[in-house]
């Protein structure tokens, strides 16, 4: 089941993405679930009768503006250099343990919606990623328990204003540009996606393949990341994880391959679907 | 005025802290603004005529059980390195822009209730600084007009798990644990606080005084912080920047100092007040 978030007009709203269109569940089971968020916090047998009892598509792609998959995560938890390819490209060296950034919610922005350059810095790079999205609570989880506790996948896009990532060591000021990083379209439920299943992940800007690889690569895989950051903090129904880009960034290329207005950006990941973004100057800043 | 978030009993409520006891504006006012945070969005217009209308105070600070002052901010925007002493003992190089990392809203803890040591690692750190909240939201705020934007001042212990702060290049996750940073007794509003007032702060480890500066000696001021932290992002009411902490932390003693169950530790700003919290192991890890 494909779950996303969107705009009916100006009603935040979220629903089942089918073949056929649309379903608006938040118009049915809004007043229960006021959100995303909180219908992934319902039980699973909840959700399906939702779904049973909401009936035919209602909306088109086209009537609906998309938002972040899940707008308002408590927590966006990044990790950084976690595929070897992409760890080498860096120069980095590699560390015992995942390196954790966070994204805050403004940073987001929902698929066919523009990233935005800020008129501060040109440096403005693509990272493909699968995000994963928490279901159950829970806090010291064991690996091998994790895959309980994913409510399923999505594709992001973990845009990065370079010189801002690194003019001091901790990169949260160039991760966190205002609209600068997709989520979406939707995501897939993890009972489509059985745990450890093998997913491609290509990048492409302007249609050319920029980035490719196999989730089998990751360094740290999902139950290790779920275990080691339900080690610090209690993960939420909603909380994301974006699982890391693989080699191939646009910074480090030569010469460097920098996103820019007029550009248009996909994160596609196999069994999930296409992100697709437009880049745009920052209206806020003309 | 003194402005805090606290449980009375297991109603979240806030309300002014005055010498004679607390007024609960959140039982008069908490339909139109549910938590300190919307408060804070009114006018301080609405805010007076609040807290004017209440009257007399209802509560002993004994009857409340304190929670952060903001429990629920959108963004917490942490300075690392940001007083040449503290500077000098970690032996990182000055950076030509504040070093920003986040917490998020489970990590912090309300006055008077437990700091908690995880089980994971005993090298737990204070860091005294100065909270500066949000008031009124803004993007690409320029130096000049920063103090338009804050709404008050409180005392923070951004606590550290060191080793999970250092296992990687990124902090986050040492500075992430569960119930781990400090965060009030209370905000002091701005009104109180004129732009620019040195304030000494001070933290206490069982008495003992282990850190001390005065603000004027923050390499990056706040409203530089205001400013560059709002060319990332808007800054919206109630988000909170945790402005850095001095010299003296217990990582760079030697032998090192930690902070472990049964200690107290004390964060002192004149003109703000005593954030007091004793330490004790997480009793969800027992």
């Amino acid at each position: 089941m494909r779950l996303a978030s969107f705009l009916v007009g100006n009603r935040p709203a979220y629903g089942v993405v089918t073949d056929d269109g649309i379903i608006d569940l938040s118009a049915r089971v809004g007043d229960r679930y006021p959100d995303l968020k909180a219908l992934l916090g319902a039980s699973a047998e909840a959700v399906r009768a939702a779904v049973a009892s909401a009936g035919r598509p209602d909306l088109r792609a086209d009537d609906v503006v998309f938002l972040p998959t899940i707008p308002n995560p408590g927590k966006i938890l990044c990790v950084g250099l976690n595929y070897h390819a992409h760890l080498a490209e860096t120069g980095k060296a590699e560390t015992a343990h995942p390196p954790i950034f966070l994204r805050v919610a403004d940073s987001q922005q929902g698929h066919g919606q523009p990233l935005l350059v800020p008129p501060e810095s040109h440096k403005f790079d693509f990272e493909g990623e699968v995000a994963v999205i928490i279901g159950k609570p829970g806090r010291r989880i064991a690996e091998a328990n994790a895959w309980d506790h994913v409510a399923g996948y999505a594709c992001y896009n973990d845009g990065s204003v370079r010189d801002w990532q690194v003019h001091t060591p901790q990169w949260a000021p160039g991760k966190n540009f205002y609209r600068t990083g997709g989520f979406g379209p939707w995501m897939v439920t993890a009972d489509e996606i059985p745990p450890g299943t093998v997913m491609t992940l290509t990048t492409r800007l302007n249609g050319e393949e920029v980035q490719r690889t196999t989730t089998d690569l990751l360094i740290f895989g999902i139950p290790h990341l779920v275990a080691y950051l339900s080690t610090v903090m209690p993960l939420e129904t909603g909380d994301v994880i974006v699982s890391g880009t693989p080699g191939g960034v646009g910074a480090k290329r030569n010469p460097p391959l920098w996103m820019k207005a007029g550009d248009v950006v996909e994160v596609q990941v196999d069994r999930i679907g296409v992100l697709r973004n437009p880049v745009a100057h920052d209206p806020a800043a003309q």
